[in-house]
């Protein structure tokens, strides 16, 4: 089955509102074996939805709209569904009392235009909506169904998992077609190098229905591995060798293989698994690491705390880094990074201790010590290094990559992966 | 001028990655007067970019395209773009130059995808990216402009602002329409409550080509209003008397009226100016607060550093909370939250410590003791209390709230404001 999206409303256009329900939508759409293959966003006009419709109905199976079923004038849907499917406005009984009920309950009086919304087009099979005041629409056309539901992202949902998803599985149960589909989240490798020097070339495994994707993000690389058949075993089985392949090839830089996981969730997982404990002695990242970790629910099993040493007098007061080395090797030095990481474990009495030191940017930078130069340091009793790192110019993605870089080191070094992220080498190594 | 956008990627269709470039798309347009009609997103496939670039070209003055320019086989922009345009693909050495530069500097070898990314149609004008290895592309179609942007947003964000912009909004002076727009960026302070008993009914203000929009988003409750007429005095006339109104009967939540600003950013220029320094103690924050304020530009002037006492023993050990105060009233008490700010002002040196400890959720939560449950601490050596806010139950949700109503805490005690946020009465003060 074969679906499009128009979501409505001038804010979305205009980007006072993200939209977040286009990406609900296709997740529970291809969740549920419905391929989205067209979103579209458009203004409160008219003719612009009209259009869309005409386009869209010949493409798409079911064409599923939200927004513009309010009740003020610039609200377009329902008077353009009705006009487009040639219908008239009746009342809608359950729907009239609903509204009535619920004004009186909040002691609030019931104006002309939340009656309005009990109006529908004789044309529809009402979705009763029991979140809000307007109801959801089903049209079915005789080439395409057509859904129109509110755009207020809890009503949308209610209605779409109430009434929507399982009306479409039962359509769609008629047409067998199965997807499958397999994640890798990488960390600590860029997206050109897993592609060519890691995973290499993949075009003997992919066929009809198979499908490799990588989607870089702030986090990583991830590999979606997607195939479909109208037999779930046999979609399933498309998939193996390549999902093979890849855990075979890429093994060191995948962090997890389920769709859901971040990397600092897999830390504090993998940490707990291992009864250890991490502080951090944070610099450039400003507290960030220490805000990762604890992003993540359970936290408090293995995250002790640390210190944030953004002045330098305070990575001497607080972390014991000797003004001389200071002054010798400055406070961007794998010396100090080193110091940092072994001083926050000994006084925090964690296992481990991470630090990062650098220059987020924009300015501090100078040419033997650039903006996006970062020293990392690791302690764990048994290992002490630094490592260093070179990003780019801008201030939030650095800290935002030093974070998640000094996680993936703390990944590697406690699963017993030699190679560090992006392959540098250990620096001082005690 | 009127621009559709096309953002390409299975990862925005099926839900994988929120679309918040087309948001970021749509504010960046409208404000440069430039009306975005259509916004659409379709995945990796060939015939359908193909089809909807001769569709949006017929209503377009400018089809703006994000992703799809990575060097994988799933990237299809750049091909598309080259056969739509009857191109052929040619060498672009200052992006060549720029790739091996780079790669160099990092130490990683260049593979022959990373070299491919220099490779552009020879129909189009570059766009030079000095953010990532994906330049972008200018078209002139004969009745069309058609740009293609990387889609990681720091890249097209940069290629945006610093070439597309210029060059669209030199086309489009042509035409004279202005709109004005003014905002007004609040803090501590709810939606309802700031339109009901602050601003109060503005309907009187309003009028044809007069608007005010309620913008509210996790950092506070930003306010629009906007004006258009085809004279550009004309339009910042008629929003003065609302503009002043707002100005006289919001005063202490508004904490900006430069569109751009965040509250982090005033913070620190806040305390720059007053030559300040604060130290932050974060519990429950775990070291948001701090990344908060560093990443800011040039927070080093103001910010020192603090501690990070996720466990209870590093409260004692590194901010000096006795046990018994613990064990009497809770890590998560007034009196807790008195004593982090104060220890790590004195520790560190800054003339203001703030300190955060509360529930942030999902567990933890007690009768008493609810998640979302915060107590924050203020001292500057004059003033020295406690505060308490009830959040909701969504940890990364509390966290933020929580680091930002530290931040508006010190805004409004260093600016003389009497009130606190969310109208909050101080604590055992001293």
């Amino acid at each position: 089955m074969k679906a499009s999206l128009i979501t409505i409303g001038d804010e979305l256009l205009i980007g006072d509102t993200v939209n977040t329900n286009s990406a609900w939508m296709g997740r529970i759409l291809t969740h549920h074996n419905i391929g989205l293959y067209e979103s579209l966003t458009i203004g409160d006009e008219r003719q612009v939805l009209f259009d869309a419709l005409d386009r869209l109905r010949k493409h798409s199976d079911v064409i599923l709209i939200t927004g513009g079923l309010g009740p003020t004038h610039d609200d377009i849907t329902k008077p353009v569904l009705t006009e487009y499917t040639g219908a008239k406005l009746i009342e809608h009984q359950p729907t009239k009392d609903f509204i009535v009920r619920n004004f009186d309950k909040r002691g609030i009086p019931v104006s002309p235009s939340n009656l309005q919304q009990a109006m529908v087009p004789d044309s529809c099979e009402v979705l009763f909506n029991t979140r809000g005041t307007a109801p959801g629409m089903w049209f079915e056309l005789s080439d395409c169904l057509v859904v129109a539901l509110p755009g207020v992202p809890a009503e949308m949902k209610h209605l779409m998992t109430e009434k929507v998803i399982p009306k479409l599985a039962a359509l769609n149960e008629k047409v067998p077609f199965y997807s499958y589909r397999h994640y890798f989240h990488t960390a600590g490798i860029g997206e050109s190098t897993l592609s060519d020097m890691e995973i290499g070339d993949v075009s003997n495994f992919l066929k009809t229905g198979l499908q490799l994707a990588f989607l870089p993000h702030t986090h990583g690389v991830s590999l979606r591995v997607s195939s479909s058949s109208d037999n779930q075993e046999v979609a399933r089985e498309k998939a193996k060798p390549l999902i093979t392949h890849i855990r075979k090839s890429a093994g060191d830089h995948i962090y997890s293989e389920n769709e859901k996981d971040t990397l600092p969730v897999c830390v504090v997982r993998l940490l707990t698994e291992l009864r250890k404990t991490v502080a951090v002695a944070e610099s450039c990242t400003g507290g960030l690491l220490g805000s990762m970790i604890t992003d993540v629910p359970g936290s408090s099993a293995c995250f002790l705390g640390g210190m944030i040493a953004y002045q330098n007098e305070l990575k001497t007061r607080f972390l014991d880094v000797p003004e001389t080395v200071l002054e010798k090797f400055g406070a961007v030095s794998p010396e100090v990074a080193m110091i940092m990481a072994k001083t926050v474990a000994k006084k925090t009495g964690a296992s481990i201790g991470v630090s990062t030191t650098g220059i987020a940017g924009p300015g501090g930078g100078t040419e033997h010590k650039p903006v996006g130069l970062v020293y990392f340091g690791y302690y764990d009793g048994e290992r002490h290094f630094a490592m260093k790192q070179l990003f780019f110019r801008e201030r939030k993605f650095n800290k935002e990559r030093t974070a998640l870089v000094a996680l993936d080191l703390v990944r590697r070094v406690q699963c017993g992966i030699s190679r560090l992220p992006y392959d540098a080498k250990p620096i001082l190594t005690k």
